[in-house]
Formats: C-alpha cells, sequence, structure tokens
C-alpha cells in the first residue's frame, strides 16, 4: 500500500507499513496472478458464490489498484480450488467463524461483501471492526435500520466504505451522468427504466427466500432501475408511488415477481420503473427538453450499449468489476471520490421500504425527503 | 358507389343510385382531383382544422375507396379556400347549422367528424340521423354517456361508426397486432409505451381548454399509449392504476400535463405507460417470452419505425390516413373489417375514466370488466 494511505488513514497506519514488509518476504505471495505490491490494496471476497466466481476474481487479475489477497468462504471445498486457482495463501484463508482474525492479517485492506442479503450488516461491521475497508454488494442490507448500523460501524473504526455500485464506474453510465450534469439535452423531462430478468431456475435459491433476501425482484434488479431513475436526473426523489403483480405464485411463493413504481424528482422530472424477475428488460431511456438518451441495455454485466439524439454511443469495454474495484481503491490510496458510498446504498434502502409501504397502501404516494446529492456529480 | 353496397345496407339505397347519376351530370365534379366514380364513398370533413388541413384532405386525393366530397364548417373564409384548392362543389358545403340538411345530399356517404371534442358526439349523432356512416375523431366524446349516445344513434340509423384510429390500418402498427396473433416472440410479458409532446404554443387552444377537450394529455396523446398497450397484448386490460404530474399549472392550468398508468391483463402481461403534454416521447416496447419488439416513433403521423430481438423493421411509408379511409371505405363498400369501431372508442373512455378516478383516489387500483376483444384479431 501507498505511503500516501498512512498520512490518510491512521487507523491503517499499521497495516499499511505490515502489507509491504510481508510481500517482500513470502514466497507465496508471488504466485498471486495480479501481484501484490506496494502500492496495491488487498482484498478478500467474502461470499464465494457465482457473482465472486464468475465476475469478481476475474477482475481483480486485472485491477491496477488492488488485487486478489484472500477470501472468507463457508464451504471448506472452495478453500483449494480457488487457493490453487489464484495462489492464496493459506493463512489468507477465513471460513465465517474465524473471520474476526482477519483483523490480525496485514495483506488485506478491504472485504468486498458478495453473500446473501441477510449477512450483509454481519459482515460489513465485522469487517469494519477489523478495521478493514468494505465494499457491500448490493442491495445494501435487509432494512435501513440494518443500513445504518453498517455505516455507523465503519464510521466509528474509521474505514471507508462503498457500495457495489459497479455502474458508476462505468463508461456509459458516467456518460449518463455527464449529460445530466452538463445539461448536454437540457433539463431531464422523463425517465423509463426497466431492470429485471426471468427467473425460472431452482425456486428455492437464496434470492427467493425472504429470509435471506430481504424481498425479490425490487431489491435485487429493482435497486439498477431505482439508481437509473436517480442518475439519470440527477436528483433524489421527493415521492413514490408503486404497484405490485403476481403471475406466477407458486414459483414466486415468498417474495415479489413484479413491480412498477412513479418517482417525482425536485425539478419536476417524472420517472417510471419496472422491475421483475419474470420479465425481461434491461433498458434505460431519458427525454429531456432538446432530445434523449438511451442505454439498452443499461446494467448488464456484459458490454452496455447506447445511443442518443445525436447518435450512437460507442466506448471501450472493460471489466465494470474491474473499473469499480480501482475506483475504490483510488479512493483509498489516492483519495479520490468514493463513487458509491454506504449512504447511497441507504438512500436506495429507503427508497424500497417506501416502494413496499405504497404497494401495501395500494399505491398510495410515499413522500420522501433526502437531505444529500451523495455526489451525483461524480 | 357501388351496387354492392346498396344490398347490404337499405338505408343507403337512395343515396346509392343518386350519388352515381348526380356525379355523372355535375361538371364541378370533374374539377375535384380525386374524382368522384361510381365505386368511391363521398365524405364530409367536419371540422377544418390543421388535422383536415394537413393530413385529412391531402390523403383524401391519394384514397382509392373514397374522396373528398364536402366540407362542414363553422369559419365562412374557409369555405372558398377549400372549394377552390379541391374542386368542392357549393351544394356539398355546410356550416354548423345547415349541417342537418346534408341528409338530402346524394354526394356524401360518409361523415367524418374532425372537431374539438365537445363536438364529437353532437355531429356524429347529428350525421347518423342524416343516414351518414360516421367517422369519429379520438377521444370518442367526452366521457362514456356521449359514446353510448353515438353508437345509439348509429345503430338507429343503419349506419357504420369507426373511430379515427389510423394506427390499425398502418403496417408497422398491423406487424405488431401480427407478432402477438401469432406468438411469434411468445407470450407479451410487459409493454412499456410512452405518448406524449410539449406543447409551449396558445394556451388558450382548445386541447388545453377542459370544457371544448374533456381533459388534457390522456384523452389526446394518452388513447395512443391505451391502445398501444392493448394491441401489443391483444387483450383488454382488467385493472388500472394511474398517477398524476403537474410542473407548469400556469401554462396547464384546466387540464392535466402528464399521467402514467400501469395496466393489469387477463394474461398476466403488465403495461406501463406515460403521456404528456409536457414531454416529448413517442415509443412502444413490448417484452416477451422469446424475445422483444419495439416501435419509435409508435404513433406520429410521420413515418413509423422499429426493431425487434430478430432485426429491423422495414415497411412501405404511405399516409396513414389514406389507408385509415381506404380501409373503412373497404368496410363500407365491400364488408372489409371495421378496424377501430365504436365499441373500441367507447372502451378506451371508459378505461380514460378509469384512469381519472385512480388518480382522484391516490393511485388505488381500479377494476375494469370488458366483454369483448373488438376484433383484436383484424
Amino acid at each position: 500500500m501507498k505511503t500516501i494511505t498512512r498520512r490518510k488513514f491512521s487507523g491503517t497506519l499499521a497495516r499499511g507499513i505490515g502489507a509491504s514488509a510481508v510481500a517482500a518476504h513470502l514466497p507465496l505471495a508471488c504466485a498471486m496472478k495480479n501481484k501484490q505490491t506496494s502500492d496495491k490494496l488487498g482484498i478478500a471476497l467474502v461470499g464465494l458464490g457465482s457473482y465472486s466466481t464468475y465476475q469478481l476474481a476475474p477482475a481483480l487479475q486485472d485491477t491496477e489498484h488492488c488485487f486478489l489477497a484472500g477470501i472468507v468462504t463457508g464451504t471448506p471445498a472452495k478453500e483449494r480450488t480457488w487457493a490453487n486457482k489464484y495462489g492464496i495463501p493459506q493463512k489468507n484463508i477465513y471460513n465465517y467463524k474465524n473471520f474476526d482474525s482477519i483483523k490480525d492479517n496485514q495483506d488485506i485492506d478491504v472485504v468486498y461483501v458478495v453473500l446473501p442479503n441477510s449477512m450483509h450488516a454481519e459482515f460489513s461491521i465485522r469487517a469494519a471492526q477489523a478495521g478493514k475497508h468494505v465494499i457491500c454488494e448490493k442491495p445494501m442490507a435487509m432494512n435501513v435500520a440494518e443500513c445504518d448500523t453498517i455505516i455507523k460501524a465503519c464510521d466509528e473504526n474509521g474505514v471507508k466504505l462503498g457500495m457495489g455500485y459497479r455502474l458508476h464506474s462505468e463508461p456509459y453510465t458516467q456518460e449518463v451522468k455527464r449529460f445530466v450534469r452538463e445539461k448536454t439535452f437540457g433539463d431531464i423531462l422523463y425517465v423509463s427504466a426497466d431492470a429485471a430478468y426471468r427467473s425460472t431456475g431452482n425456486p428455492n435459491q437464496w434470492r427467493l427466500n425472504k429470509k435471506l433476501s430481504g424481498g425479490g425482484a425490487l431489491v435485487n434488479m429493482g435497486v439498477y432501475a431505482i439508481q437509473s431513475a436517480i442518475y439519470s436526473t440527477g436528483q433524489n426523489p421527493i415521492s413514490v408511488s408503486a404497484q405490485e403483480y403476481s403471475t406466477r405464485p407458486a414459483y414466486f411463493k415468498d417474495t415479489d415477481e413484479t413491480i412498477t413504481a412513479q418517482f417525482e424528482f425536485p425539478s419536476g422530472a417524472v420517472a417510471n420503473i419496472m422491475t421483475s424477475h419474470n420479465i425481461r428488460a434491461n433498458r434505460l431511456y431519458a427525454t429531456c427538453e432538446n432530445g434523449w438518451f438511451e442505454l439498452d441495455p443499461a446494467s448488464t454485466y456484459i458490454p452496455l450499449a447506447g445511443r442518443t439524439s445525436r447518435g450512437e454511443l460507442n466506448f471501450k469495454q472493460e471489466s465494470q468489476q474491474k473499473l469499480q474495484m480501482d475506483d475504490f481503491g483510488k479512493h483509498i490510496l489516492f483519495d479520490g471520490p468514493n463513487l458509491a458510498p454506504g449512504e447511497m446504498g441507504r438512500r436506495d434502502m429507503v427508497i424500497v421500504e417506501a416502494v413496499y409501504k405504497s404497494i401495501r397502501e395500494d399505491g398510495k404516494k410515499q413522500k420522501l425527503n433526502f437531505e444529500t446529492d451523495y455526489g451525483f456529480g461524480g
């Protein structure tokens, strides 16, 4: 870890020095594909499901400011596989029980929580208490109260907290944010955003189990649609109305299948979103005073695409996760912006709760009142 | 008018013969650009505003089964202009007071009501009572009760009634209807439809005056979005929820500015629509079990465009109004289908009333119960 970090965050001072020292003397570290160097942060992935396996770990082979230093898994069989594949030393492998001892591991600077939603708060807090910076996957937690406990733990332990909102580091999304910031097409008047996929697999998967997920389509894909509505208007919503639909109750017996929601923004802009575990759609459309822009797909892992009333968008395609983790690394190492701070994750959970409340109240509009813009300009 | 008509509709027997006889002996008729012949229906436009001026009259120069035979206007200055431009004989020119004497005019087979909404019922009924077939512009009337009086008058007088829903004759829209009918992409799961334009002109125009229009964006562009939702699912909705937004109350002081609405269909499909007089958007997107299709623009007079998950759509561009009026002509002359019967216009007004009721009840879902599909297969 670079010395600049030591000056900025006293809490990481000891580890900063230690990590460099350890790297220089441990042969095992040299087996790591994306090698630990004095200016890279060591990341430990907590939860080795498909997102860690197929997105995050591969991306960490290409990151410039961080690398895959450790893993935390509840499945012993995965320990060897991952250790062999990525050259992870045994001392950097944890399970859920001995996880707290990670506080003594100088190789690990950041803990990335990629667990089922019900475990986000617990492991984010334990990571913070171990003095590690935290990246938390979306949705931030099961409810707003849990989000508050995560933010408090990170504050109290002097560690940084970022959401796994990879799109803020993605060039098409950043271009959308630029359109909004620079009023390229004038004021945004209306946003239509759909984020949905059709689930037909194992009905017992954790995403369809409310005790593990906290909700269905809304807390999963819906967060993308909420995010789309917000970064496409550059504002926090001041109200939300919502509706729920069910067509396959035998499959979606525990969680929401399809939800539509409408947002009002301070400028007068309106957003109309749909999220679903039964429908395939992944789109963002915004119409403005002097033109329009759209992304389709707008939030998939595969390359995004987009066009505007002035023509096609065409950006270099890179791993979104690589860009995201490097941006978080730059936040810690070089005091770069935190593109998706914990407060943003909490805000989205406030919105999620308001959506569910509107549905319980037969579509009644819910007022929202946020005090900060969480760095929309970033 | 062809003799086939005489056999089908006894009410038009005398006129059918008369029209042919008159045409053969009146020199003025020969000045008409799209000439009256024995197998073409004579249409009289009632209301010579911009839609008649720039869309319907030009289209009637190219129609195969009907022609511009007469005009009905409340503005005397327009009589000479139109008579000269289109070679309309003086005896085929009426004002709102002497309109009922059109019953004795053998040149006129169809009356096309293109007046402000508040005058639709009155002139549709007077046309029916004069024994003329009726095309009524959208929205059909000010409310469902008025729609009923129009339908009753046409029934009692043995005349045909069609809505001015030109898109049912338009090839991109017909392709969408084919996708639905043939399940080209499997079942339709979700439709997003926006029909809106940004009004910044004369705030005293009749469309913004509730006494003349009956409503704002919803009864104007919203009818397109409602239609889109229905023909993209091939079903009548079983419920609707709706929300209203206002950002320019000084301009839209009398009528709705922006409305979003959500529909449920018997199959489980969901539609999410937006209509506005403050926003520019004209789109139809449907996502299905095995693909998607979209039109953008979806309901403008300018050529439509579209694409699907299998590629671009590309149809010959013709005047939508020409196609529409010729289809209505074929309905009368050759017993072709009535692609947009009065009952369809009435259904849409039932939906409009339910949307306004949902808004008054803070978004509460309104049940809908329609008994027929109004020829969706057509």
